[in-house]
């Protein structure tokens, strides 16, 4: 616990891992990619389930659940999608393990226990449901249909990183189904917004919501929607995605249905997901050398206290204080802690705390009690303060807004700074080599210039923005007309 | 939705499988032994989910999350828990498909992408977790570790039953760690008591507390608590189960701790679960011929107000009215759905609600608007009041109160009226075949006569309760001496 960290300085690959396992949010498994999410990393999850969930819910979403395996007939039906996940997924063949006749105590697998036909362990699961879907649509009566799902999905990455890529994951995929194109657009854009809002109001991470260019597109997509936003080593991570999936799957799985007006045609889809990932987001766009640093409304305690004192007398007069302020801030809805374990010096309980982005600290010490005052220590801004002990709970409430509101605004200054225009081919390798960050450039809109460009520089276009400046230029790579700007970066 | 259920009486089990889906909680999938958990069978679902979580956190559990895959190797490692489970596991042996040469459009299992080690799609986790918590345990400090997951588990079992058995299922799955015997068995006692505590408050089930015989106990338990209830075809149900572990995974895995004094030794441990199964024990105790009854902790919508009326002026008198109902009965808790779908008739939405349980239907007419009256509908009893609309909130709060306890209380008669003693085999097999449900009996505590009783009867011993009446008698099979009786069932 008391080693420092690697700075971000020095090497931030090692001190983003170097964080995930000290501050115990996560930690590598014995499976080969698949982690185990620890109690204080899986709380914060917890948080973002939940706020997500309310949000899916006030949107008209329902939770539902389907199977974890997709028969390998089903994966095959929608091509591209197929395609897109065949060479990552984890593939049950048997349903019976057998002792190993030439090997006592070890099992193998039972030759006998062949399945007939294998299941792929859903990587996303638009085919198991689609196929469902055809059972519970027949006319426009029964739609739309607005279902949520939380599940864990898994894809065989070759190279994973605790939360950021990792061959199991948890995530949430809506799924919905409509009558029109125009219901099944407006929902996707729907879910990237209630992304958007989410992701800045709550995780205190300002996003650029645009669209993928077709290399970048979702499998089995035809338009795909998204959320991109900037870490502090300047590459960018997509936050969620959101997919009009046009009436691909509707065809690939039959499922039709008659309109109002009596007339037969395919359903229209959307499908949209936010993962573990996100936690990765939080701890990049965040976090110092000191360790984690959380926003309020994700910290699973916003505020901790810790008593200082040479006796047990000393204690008790100082937990008795803190249960006062205890109460008094719960009643604000705020979570806090009081830390009074013995086994622990102050010096090492704040050490720890710091470590694991608890919002605020309040230390408590017998000069405090004779005073009248508590000392408050902001993760943030690591600024401490001496404050009388009257209208602590004002204070304690406003700050939680203002940790929360600088937070966005720090990240956001720091994004702002690091979108950068260029014209040239020449300015744009100069930035992504050494600013880093988003560069939007004009590009012609070919697949082939994307491919070049991030093969000669490792950068890839993001999205193409959902803002309002569409202004014609001239690509820089190949001089052909371009209808807007884009932004590239490099990306986790 | 009309077409009537199959009576209780004519076939219980075709009536259970036509409820599950007619009242729109679940389906068979695509994928053999799968469900399909629906939106108002998963809303049933994530009731139960966040009343155990809550429970679960305030006896001092942490939620965490750890991978769906064991290599074969942990998952031999505990010999008793690998044999228990190897016979019914899904093994995953590749980690990518290809284009299938033969058959153009065809996928089919890549060769050359054999995993070096299988992997089984865990059953239950303790091998994952105790090989991981190895890591975590050095010290008395670190103990107990007190972690709970919510997951999915597959286990390939033959004969499958919506929500009583199926492949893959949802649960929770507690796993504790701790530095003495005593201890680890006050958790397995204290969560098997919370178990017994929320299937009797939250789901009006009645249980009784037990421990498992040698044959039923857990694969790689030394004790296994359990809670048994009773369905109303005479059927037991077993509705959680929680473990004693002693030091079994500690020792497979090699988890050592120092104690306070210093000295080494394997920890003690603890695992509990219940899952999706819960939902079936709900359907099978508290519904009936007209489809499914829920207690009101249970029921997405508690109460549903259906509007009769003949044209647009009516519905907009009706409408105030129900808005004013609604606004009174949500500040109350209650949760409470207005049914205005102009596609159906008030004797469909009848049938509907009927069918899926909602506990309370108030209907509203023209002459109710005249007259300040509304129609109040039990589900649970069927039976209809005009109500005067003063008053009507706090005869709701009322109702919810007196439904919960009333399905309780008719489920515990019917419980306690199906627990037979018996003291000769003749009896007992007459009671088995006739009567139904429990009966007790006293037992030689021999593995050989429970399973001459098991094949000759088919009834199990479904556990030795945990009261007081402890009664020396004589095995009713064997004629040797017995300690005290024990409960035997057909059971699910």
């Amino acid at each position: 616990m008391s080693k420092k960290l690697t700075s971000r300085e020095e090497d931030y690959s090692k001190w983003y891992n170097e964080l995930v396992v000290k501050a115990d949010l996560a930690e590598n498994s014995a499976v080969r990619g698949c982690m185990v999410i620890k109690p204080y990393g899986f709380a914060i999850w917890e948080k973002i389930q939940a706020e997500l969930d309310r949000m899916f819910k006030e949107t008209g979403h329902q939770n539902a659940y389907f199977p974890l395996f997709v028969p390998k007939s089903l994966f095959e039906a929608e091509e591209k999608n197929a395609e897109g996940f065949a060479k990552e997924c984890a593939v049950v063949t048997h349903y019976r393990l057998q002792n190993d006749p030439d090997n006592a105590g070890k099992l193998r697998v039972d030759p006998e226990a062949r399945l007939e036909e294998e299941l792929v362990v859903r990587p996303t699961s638009e085919a198991i449901i689609w196929n469902t879907y055809r059972g519970w649509i027949q006319s426009y009566r029964d739609l739309p249909i607005l279902i949520n799902q939380w599940a864990n999905v898994v894809r065989w990455e070759m190279r994973t990183r605790l939360f950021l890529r990792t061959a199991e994951f948890l995530w949430q995929e809506g799924h919905t189904a409509h009558a029109t194109e125009m219901e099944a657009i407006k929902e996707a854009e729907l879910m990237n917004n209630v992304y958007a809002a989410f992701v800045e109001n709550f995780m205190a991470i300002p996003v650029i919501k645009g669209i993928k260019s077709d290399s970048e597109r979702f499998a089995g997509a035809v338009e795909t929607y998204c959320i991109e936003a900037l870490m502090q080593d300047g590459k960018a991570l997509q936050a969620g995605t959101s997919h009009f999936l046009g009436q691909n799957f509707a065809k690939a799985f039959d499922v039709k249905f008659t309109s109002k007006e009596g007339k037969q045609d395919y359903v229209w889809a959307t499908s949209w997901g936010v993962s573990t990932r996100l936690m990765g987001a939080l701890i990049m766009t965040h976090s110092d050398d000191h360790g984690l640093v959380l926003p309020p409304n994700l910290a699973p305690n916003q505020v901790v206290i810790v008593p200082i004192y040479k006796n047990e007398e000393q204690l008790n007069e100082i937990s008795k204080l803190a249960n006062v302020i205890i109460d008094e801030l719960r009643s604000k809805g705020i979570t806090i802690k009081f830390d009074d374990r013995d086994t622990l010096r102050p010096g090492a309980k704040f050490a720890q705390h710091e470590l694991q982005g608890v919002p605020l600290r309040i230390a408590i010490g017998p000069k405090d009690l004779e005073n009248g005052t508590v000392e408050l220590a902001r993760r943030d801004t690591l600024s401490k303060e001496i404050v009388a002990i009257d209208n602590l709970t004002t204070k304690v409430v406003d700050l939680m807004d203002d940790i929360q509101s600088s937070l966005y605004k720090k990240a956001l200054d720091f994004r702002d700074s690091h979108i950068t225009e260029v014209d040239s081919y020449d300015d744009f390798k100069l930035v992504i080599e050494e600013k880093g960050g988003f560069v939007s450039a004009h590009w012609d809109g070919t697949e082939e210039t994307e491919t070049r460009i991030k093969e000669e520089t490792k950068a890839t276009i993001r999205c193409i923005p959902l803002d309002d400046k569409v202004e014609p230029g001239v690509c820089l790579y190949s001089g052909k007309p371009s209808k807007r700007r884009v932004l590239f970066a490099k990306a986790y």
